[in-house]
């Protein structure tokens, strides 16, 4: 039996999308970490499995279980709550199989139900949920210290001001106050960019300096408007805008597919 | 009109497959570098576009038009000679779509024509030209001198003989001399693993260290034996044989396919 597989990326957060919508696919540990590893196999940052909630046996309770449920895998096997980029590649995904009846509805995730909208122009809006303004800290580079302000989108950030963000190096880890973040941070760096706008770069947590981060986008907007407002964020992978109300945040980016296929039954059968 | 592609590695060297029989494909550097790209494209270290011989208008003169032609392209988007890994998934692609008739054949490349051999468990045999020792030399790692060899295999190599290649550190440029090697060298570290089998790393020329180099399998081989022979050798990505002669070598290894597809029009127009 062929697997079925999508390739897309949201701002440069590469996904493989397997529509599975009973939960029948066998996917392993192994699997999402071959399907992710990018010489080996499709490569890509993590897996978006397309699943009906009533067929994940780790959704959380209460959610309606025709609810399309984004079962996303880290490339390292794991699973994972959330991922603003991959969720709107998600659901355009949906939208464009006509998986969905409206242009707005919902999706599944194990952080809970997102409202998605997606627009004729393939921009997708989605729901961020609440963001956090907390003190401020210090992230050093090359030496330099970067004034910043801690941000709770979920996952802790540090978002700090610069100059301009071309000439930063952060192949290393950027130096931050472990005693505020015990568990590490994801560092941004935000310059002004004209009148609404921002230019970002990001350091996530483990991970490295990469093209793009959804929660740090909407982390270093809150940080930049000092609460609520509406601002245009550039990154490395491309352009976002972002809400930020009292009670709530939405990122709205690009969503994009670069092919389709299937993939190999020998290749499948091999990574057990 | 979509636009079919086939995505395989031979020992971890990845490649995106165009068929392209008549060659009618607008391959343009932009396409090669996106495609290519392992965030908003495919992935690959490089583009195998399948096409017969009198369809490549810079083809060498004096080839038959009828042969499979592997118009090979970097991932920077320029074009390349010959590549020891793409040749194999080449060829078997060739063998499982039915384009040849015979389990050897010729391929047509940039550096000529290449015999290959596709055995039914997938392994593929395939003339890598004439190997040359060439005087000793020296690589640096972490300040440790590492003595060696000069292969040229058609690029330049330095085999150099060490006692455990897993703990070396190749994140860094190793020292060479540079009066020796003008242009660069790919440097290949190298030790021995039982009988009739080498272990070996490769820092290759301008790209850093890679899970397999074709000719720096042969290179490292041909120095490990002193000259003719055939030698088994471990890789960061596989594994691989070789035998040298007085006046040729091959190369025999795994080809494997992940996965087939077509890219999405909007993707491909957007490339241009």
């Amino acid at each position: 039996m062929p697997i079925p597989f999508r390739k897309g990326h949201g701002t440069q957060n590469d996904f493989v999308l397997l529509p599975d919508p009973d939960g029948e696919l066998d996917l392993t540990e192994a699997r999402v970490r071959a399907l992710c590893d990018r010489r080996r196999g499709l490569g890509a940052d993590g897996v978006l499995r397309v699943v009906r909630t009533k067929a994940v046996p780790d959704a959380p309770e209460g959610m309606d279980g025709d609810v399309w449920f984004m079962d996303y895998r880290n490339a390292d096997g794991s699973v994972a709550e959330m991922c603003g980029n991959g969720v709107r590649v998600f659901a355009r995904h949906l939208v464009e199989h006509d998986l969905v009846e409206a242009a707005e509805f919902p999706v599944g995730s194990r952080a809970g139900v997102r409202a998605a909208t997606v627009r004729p122009d393939g921009q997708v809006t989605v729901e961020m949920g609440p963001v956090r303004l907390l003190g401020t800290s210090t992230a050093t580079v090359g030496g330099r210290a970067y004034e910043g302000v801690g941000v709770d989108v979920g996952n802790p950030h540090l978002a700090c001001a610069a100059e301009d963000v071309a000439g930063l190096d952060l192949t290393a880890q950027p130096g931050f106050d472990a005693d505020a973040f015990p568990n590490g941070v994801n560092i941004e760096f935000i310059a002004p960019a004209g009148p609404g706008a921002i230019r970002m770069r990001v350091h996530e947590r483990g991970v490295g300096e990469t093209r793009s981060c959804g929660t740090g986008t909407v982390a270093a907007a809150a940080a930049a408007l000092g609460g609520a407002g509406e601002l245009t964020v550039h990154i490395p992978g491309g352009t976002v805008h972002v809400t930020v109300t009292a009670t709530g945040s939405t990122l709205t980016g690009p969503a994009e597919f670069v092919a389709d296929g299937e993939i190999s039954d020998e290749w499948w059968a091999a990574q057990s």
